[in-house]
């Protein structure tokens, strides 16, 4: 019942999904039962090719994600929770509200021992091909230095294993290349990542190298991520409106990103855009069956329960420098 | 001496300028006279038809701004500061150091009495016509609440005296509509803003809507508007790599614009863009012509003696709330 356009696009895209995965893969759709069934078989589509698990209630997207989640126990949104912690469904999906997916996976499936933060993050196309990996998009619009540390490692380990980025260049997004450029969060993030031996840390980048290959995983705060993405998103409809055709920019269409996986929790969750037509709800539903499969949330509790964080932290000063 | 193309593109700057300014105005180029002269002459300019004031030094693009504004007396951007305090030249523009040019303007020619932070603004254009200024572009990477509140003032200023826009609506650039929405800065300046009497807020808007009729002056800390504007430029350049003419997206072209004034000083400033060529240089001196002529200056020393800031801030609490 996520998004704009549920539950028709919800089930269009399930039922794309469903036709391009293999038989061995399984799709759970979780909301009202009898509506389910009647819209599957309006489209044409086989009832038996699914799981349906019934939810009787919906968290809209404006309600308040923790009171919603905790007094709708019925939601589709509280039911996948309760299947994913219990391992009865590999990964959740969802183009629901995103407060409320956040919720459930800091507080249903929890954090992995060790993140200070979760991380929501998008793919960027970029000019040569391949993407580069935005960490984060608007989970955390206030985040500390070692939060944007963590963000580094999340990102390198989602950028190596689901996009198949061998040791993943990182690049702080700031607003010149010196050290000492950008904001003071900025600075401080800075002189924990140099020299890093937990990823490949290549220093500042500017918003004009956001397309290019100077590096593979773009860290920032949630409020700087969610500012480039939507102007990304922006710039990408002005160009569709205008009439224009160019693989580079089609690329830019975020219906074949499929949605935001959420990084340093103990399993699959992806949120999807809540305006998805049936290509991006399919392509996030393959997404979330990709991050699954790499194994993400494992990779990142290993990662971190071998990092050297602790070590730079005693070493470095983990305060952000007292603003003027 | 500024830019990365000086002096050629500086002087054919100038020299398309002064052939589009009334004869009243009057081109001053800072400079090493001998130089000067020589390459106007190989251009076949006239150079009776620019006055030349000598400077021997010149502060380079990667000088520590305030060592070197001190240390380097006779280089062209203390020189001009020189010439625009004594009020012989009436704007002062240069695609040289930027932080050069701040610290010419804070110290030299001053902030303008009530003003917490001067900024620097830029013109994004929108897609129906007309622009909108974002404010701050660089200069404030960590700014407080109540100079956000300041820079609506500024721009709001900007937008109606350079730009002809009545009562221009002023947005705060966050990452959601709802006052709760964004990091802790934009709620806090969005409770200072609400309801103000000084100008037009309109609320919260999104970087989807930097290119719409939203908002005519786009509020936000300088390390945000960077990334936006480094962001815009970085696609406008992807459009025309890929050969793609549209007359909205050639608008994006930073050399239509000329550059970027410091708002909230007792003169006329305007930065260029390093990168600047001639048309870009041209447009520069055009702007600071028209910002000088539209007396933006003394409207903000006007505007700033009267507004309610101090009452609005006694009202309300101007501490950014505890981080988490």
């Amino acid at each position: 019942m996520g998004g704009d356009f549920a539950p028709d696009k919800i089930l269009e895209g399930a039922i794309l999904a469903q036709k391009e995965l293999p038989d061995s893969d399984r799709i759970v759709l979780i909301g009202p039962e009898e509506v389910i069934r009647e819209k599957l078989t309006q489209m044409g589509s086989d009832v038996s090719l699914f799981d349906i698990v019934h939810a009787s209630e919906v968290i809209g997207m404006g309600e308040q994600p923790t009171k919603a989640f905790t007094q709708k126990p019925n939601s589709s949104i509280t039911k996948g929770f309760k299947l994913l912690k219990k391992g009865l469904i590999d990964s959740f999906a969802s183009a629901g509200n995103t407060g409320a997916m956040l919720v459930g996976s800091i507080y249903s499936v929890n954090v992995v021992q060790g993140i200070i933060r979760p991380a929501t993050t998008s793919v960027l196309p970029k000019v040569n091909g391949g993407v580069g990996v935005l960490i984060d998009v608007g989970t955390n619009p206030d985040s500390k230095p070692d939060v944007l540390y963590q963000f580094g490692l999340l990102g390198s380990i989602y950028a190596q294993h689901v996009y198949g980025i061998e040791n993943p260049k990182v690049g702080l997004l700031s607003i010149g290349e010196e050290e000492e450029k950008g904001n003071l969060l900025c600075q401080s993030a800075f002189r924990l990542m140099k020299g890093t031996p937990d990823y490949n840390f290549i220093g500042n980048i500017e918003s004009r190298d956001l397309f290019n290959d100077k590096a593979d995983v773009i860290v920032c705060d949630g409020f700087t991520g969610n500012i480039v993405l939507k102007q990304a998103e922006a710039m990408y409809r002005l160009i569709k409106k205008k009439g224009i055709s160019d693989p580079f920019f089609d690329r830019m269409n975020y219906e074949n990103y499929g949605g935001t996986p959420i990084l340093g929790i103990n399993s699959t969750v992806v949120i999807g855009h809540g305006i998805s037509n049936g290509t991006a709800i399919k392509n996030m539903l393959k997404l979330s069956k990709e991050v699954h499969e790499a194994g993400v949330s494992e990779k990142i509790a290993q990662a971190i329960s071998q990092y050297t964080h602790s070590k730079i932290f005693n070493e470095k000063s983990t305060d952000t420098p007292q603003d003027q």
